[in-house]
């Protein structure tokens, strides 16, 4: 990311010829200063995607004139699309459960302000974390989720994301199944961190699923929330390297770093509208 | 591997107290000299597994009677157990189909010396690499396999590679699935690549179903053959990162790499007596 | 880590032949149950090392008398060598400046009891994290460098280390160069986390000389602390890739990920007793 | 790399407005169909990179054409540029010594047209592999090397390749410092394989360095030849992990595998026209 202020540009549309040429001529026109720029084209899809970070002060209009003015051009192209601006802090709700790995990583990033966004409120279904949250003066809501109070606890939990204007929704190692009303309110802004290598070890206890079949490594999976479990798109994963000496505790504790990091990069990329997701595949400009 | 010869003890047992000291005791009696050894408690199976190098001319006697003098102490412990010797190379048929890059690659470490084996055949259901296998004076068999041909073609293979005495057979991405005579014949013996991170993406054409998930990383395994496809214990595993620009046959070609890599690391662990497999998973002491 | 109390056995001395014997037949003489065991011969320095985890309930006896016990055997094979005891919680100071990844990612593993230590103290040049620290409830101590009270400052911190009778201390991005007098106090019990693969990039600015040389990743390196600026023996190393498009502030940013992990994972083998120095380097017994 | 015929554009510029719209819009005005498109600017160097590959088929005129439409507008915007033709196999000259592995896995990746080139000759200062490349229906020129011979062996050598009118040299561990009118020939052309993870262990014997100083991994660099030994551009990189376990010997072992693979990845970087390099960088299009 850049210091100074810049708009992005995150689209995509049908693929034929000059679309280019037609997107970074309008820039031009204007003498928009691109700062950063990256194409793909899905072959199998016959769709083209793009991202492109654009200089603000280098145009010679404001944000909501930009988009009028770009409108138009997206049109002609059938362009899904939308443009952001740096100087707009997203706002991102994080969810928790009792593990504290992924929720301190987080608030570290946020306190350096590598992640330069808003946390308008913390919800989890327990209260381990309170203190810590509010400490950091942070909203901390305490939404327990029991077998029979589920629908209620859904509710509440979608009222409090949704008075929060929310634009993204991070479970960090949050141990309940999100309800699909929830999930059908934020398409594609919920991102969740899953502690195997998707697809393998779909569900519960993925680390001792991992240890039963003997890998030799194991992984975390960052991926859009869908209502299929641990079905949704994949924005980013990795490994790490585990022996026959390690019991699943081992694991869990080794888990736990590629967990947080790889929670870390999905989230930023999708923050810094790098993601594009079609179908159940995303792009990432990274 | 160390250059002075030495003999090899790779056994496990029953766990209980003071298995290290009967054994290290056994050695230390003869005056022989430990080279490396490696130890490790399986406290879910309750079994103790272990690897030692002791050099040869440290021992006052031969290989034949060093067994015999051991054979008491692994009775006493419940042993499995096998020593082997250094100086015997091990004989290692090689199965192909028509990808070179696991077999240049075996060849060419086996031309280094790298890989200190015999390779009494190579066998393939091509003829693509005959020339190329003849050149490094090794013999070539052509077995091709049509679904007709099954039955007599497994019986030609088997009857190849039992006149070789070979001690491993290795699937150097041999296309075909190996008859489940051919797998009884030889337990614990028969390595396979397969071009997947098992256990995602069982089965054919790995890495067009990985295309499809929109995963991040693609790997490769090295398992023991069962009858089971690709269910075998795994003996090494690795990943390379992948992104949304890499088509399937981007990923073949990336794949190839770690493919050959992992072959290669398994079947040297393999060699050297370092994998102990009980069930479906193994002890690796690297 | 295991659940049970255990003792754990860190040695080195002269190599001959029946070390293992003798060491393992004193635990096996009283029935001591071997958890773990790792044995390494240095051909070069010609010099064994070991670690052994024995379940302390299995011994007939307590801490003080196995070491009288062991004395004996110790001596008879000029032993250097220290028992300690998982029950007893290791001191760890964490010394910081302004910088809070690793600070919050070693409070985090602390919460956790991931890491299973007292923090008696940590100590800062500036401020910035006294009321993050003195939330958790560990005292801290705001101890300013500069160019006049260098000597002023070393002393004052010594005192403070010294208070706390500690185990280790860990420089997590501290930005001071550690006094000789402290170094000298504490041989083999300072850690630093330096921002390079070292021998690369030694000094000031890694991530700046990273850039300029134009490489394609980028290390961390966590090393004991000597007088000689990061020529202290190696603990453990990582790496991240970079490309181009990465200014100094991107791999200052990519790099912070890779110095928490790295540094975590050489204070948990500095603390589990795993790493034995000798000359420059260390045997790293994971 | 794809099926159908393409041009590469690989250019560079100071930078400015406009750029990319002034580039793709010349091909866009031709109904140009741009496969991959790749954009970089260098704040510090202010300058711009790109690399374009445009399907043959979708211009109306031919290569040469191509170029005196493109040169206005490369002249325009001042660029360093070149327009090359995936139907125009590169030449590639290897240089080896007496090690097989780059050179065994170059040829499976020629044999299997991974690596869609022509090799004209291999030239080596040892005659070992003159049999293996030969069989391969490659001319083989033994030139060997010593302390008197020097001049001659430069000349002869140089006029070996000036006659095979090489794209490109590749260093698969050749043993032998370039001689400068080489180096001068060909800048830009050769790549070198040095076994370590630059700029660490510049030199000989890096191995044996590295295993001085207790590094806990060890690393692979494919760099551009300059005058300066082992200073020039990185194209890529590589590490793997050892341990104190791990013998010079050892290590050498290990790192055949990443040095094969790092000279593979950088090589088809190279002859893809993925790598610009500027001063003493590379941009690399991945």
């Amino acid at each position: 990311m850049h210091r100074d202020r810049f708009y992005t540009l995150a689209a995509s549309c049908p693929d034929r010829t000059g679309i280019i040429a037609r997107v970074t001529g309008f820039f031009a026109e204007h003498r928009g200063w691109i700062l950063e720029s990256s194409f793909h084209s899905d072959e199998e899809a016959r769709r083209y995607f793009m991202r492109l970070e654009i200089r603000a002060d280098s145009l010679p209009f404001m944000l909501a004139e930009l988009r009028d003015r770009f409108r138009p051009v997206a049109d002609e192209l059938q362009m899904d699309w939308k443009i952001t601006d740096s100087a707009v802090k997203k706002r991102v709700v994080i969810l928790v459960s009792k593990q504290e790995h992924c929720l301190y990583d987080l608030l570290a990033r946020w306190q350096a302000r590598e992640l330069d966004i808003e946390i308008p409120c913390v919800i989890s279904n327990h209260d381990t974390f309170k203190g810590f949250v509010e400490w950091h003066g942070i909203p901390f809501h305490h939404v327990p989720v029991t077998a029979e109070n589920k629908p209620k606890a859904c509710a509440e939990m979608l009222r409090l994301i949704d008075e929060t204007r929310a634009d993204t929704i991070v479970l960090a190692r949050y141990m309940q199944i999100l309800a699909p009303a929830v999930c059908a309110a934020y398409p594609g802004q919920i991102l969740n961190i899953h502690h195997s290598f998707l697809p393998s070890f779909v569900g519960a206890k993925p680390y001792h699923q991992a240890y039963q079949r003997g890998v030799k490594l194991i992984g975390a999976t960052c991926h859009y929330v869908t209502e299929e479990l641990d079905q949704g798109p994949i924005v980013e994963q990795d490994v790490i390297r585990i022996d026959h000496s390690d019991s699943p505790d081992d694991m869990v504790r080794y888990g736990k770093d590629i967990e947080k990091t790889v929670l870390a990069r999905g989230l930023r990329y999708h923050l810094e509208d790098r993601v594009l997701a079609h179908g159940n595949k995303t792009v990432v400009f990274r």
